[in-house]
């Protein structure tokens, strides 16, 4: 399993992805779930994967190498450095796992083996806007939108509702924004041991063209550590402040 | 879908359900899926059910009617007045499961509809100690401890990471584990439409041997709503309260 987290906020982009993967649970490993497209001044483009390993990894592979298109393949290859916007890259993620779909789905079925996988999709190029898309096993794809400024792949259930609670496009700032990412994989971490250290952040703010921030966050990171340790400390003593509630006991019907 | 959860703590139990089954987004209705055997000064036995209401109501049926043991049908029948033990409340429920599974789970399956049930069954008996299973559709059940102080069945996820943070079976005094239930449930029904009110609340104090509150708690209920409130209020505020990251810029390894 794998959670990974994308925010899409005014001021930019704040992606997360943990780097655990596991056939069993005798046999995990890590393995980056992130990749860079990155031209200063020209476009930032981040990947981040979940599902099948297998599937994923000859998607990044496909897109590295540049995929013409389907109704015209003798046309020059597109990649990442050559598509003119975020919506023309969606379509190209979509491309490569429609082409490993068709390489590799059906020999996966004759052994009970699902065909999943799913993309998170977050960039801008030049003179473009801010995009950030989620792409499906099928190749298509929606994006996140300042009523639904947050995205999410994999294991998501856990580290939804401090996102549903604390998120919004225009007042979460992009350092709140980190925290608030973090504190939700934090949740999925702790509640699913298929989930785990370390993890990748990348933030981007809008409008630069450049890569804010790309970090490797390991399980000993005191500021993870630190993170955690406060965030348990304040949900106790915010419900220890809550109101009490005032039923009366016995067999009653409230309101 | 449904959501229950009980909380096993020192002071007592906190059992918590909601009303919501579904066949599909257009066909929601409002069952009660708590059940309450209570003779105070002698038990209280309390009851929360998930998965095919089917199932469960007709498990529940069962209970009521009395079933003797499988290996002496000619026996007196079993009810939950008659158990001597929450051990055998527990065995009496997963023996209802069991008559319901040889029933109707060939007939279900020819139709592609999963025997899908689970319990919590929580309380005690005089000179008895308290307990909260949570029973199987296979008819087995494993017990809360000190150490696993809840038990969910259902749509569990939204509402877990609440718990594994801020409960505790010694510290959390049964108001404050309504408080919790009652969060850990308003997550749920925020992200999980299948999960609504009206709530169904029982709190037990240990050794009291009657209900100490069953309240029926509506959308509209005042102390549900102030305390939805105040809770997005304080974690946005816990949160703009930790420390921000101070990694820097740029492409880094953390740590």
């Amino acid at each position: 399993m794998t959670y990974c987290v994308g925010l899409f906020l005014s001021e930019g982009l704040v992606l997360l992805a943990d780097t655990r993967t596991n056939a069993g649970v005798d046999n995990v490993s890590t393995y980056s779930k992130t990749f860079v497209w990155e031209r200063p001044g020209n476009r930032v483009i981040v990947l981040m994967t979940a599902g099948n390993l297998a599937v994923t990894q000859a998607a990044v592979n496909l897109i590295d190498e540049g995929l013409a298109p389907e109704d015209d393949p003798d046309a020059e290859p597109d990649t990442m450095f050559s598509v003119p916007t975020m919506f023309e890259a969606a379509r190209l993620v979509g491309r490569a796992v429609r082409r490993v779909h068709a390489y590799d789905a059906k020999a996966m079925k004759a052994q009970d083996a699902p065909f999943a996988a799913s993309f998170l999709l977050g960039g801008q190029l030049r003179d473009r806007t801010l995009r950030l898309f989620e792409i499906y096993a099928a190749g298509n794809f929606i994006a996140a939108t300042p009523d639904t400024p947050f995205l999410q792949i994999g294991e998501h259930k856990y580290g939804k509702p401090i996102l549903d609670r604390a998120l919004s496009y225009s007042a979460t700032r992009l350092i709140d924004g980190m925290k608030l990412a973090l504190l939700s994989m934090d949740s999925t971490v702790r509640s699913n041991l298929s989930v785990g250290f370390p993890l990748d952040l990348v933030t981007y703010r809008r409008d630069t063209l450049k890569i804010e921030r790309q970090v490797r966050i390991e399980e000993s990171d005191p500021y993870v550590t630190l993170l955690s340790r406060h965030w348990s400390d304040a949900l106790r003593t915010a419900y220890h402040d809550l109101p009490a509630p005032e039923w009366p006991t016995g067999h009653v019907h409230a309101s």
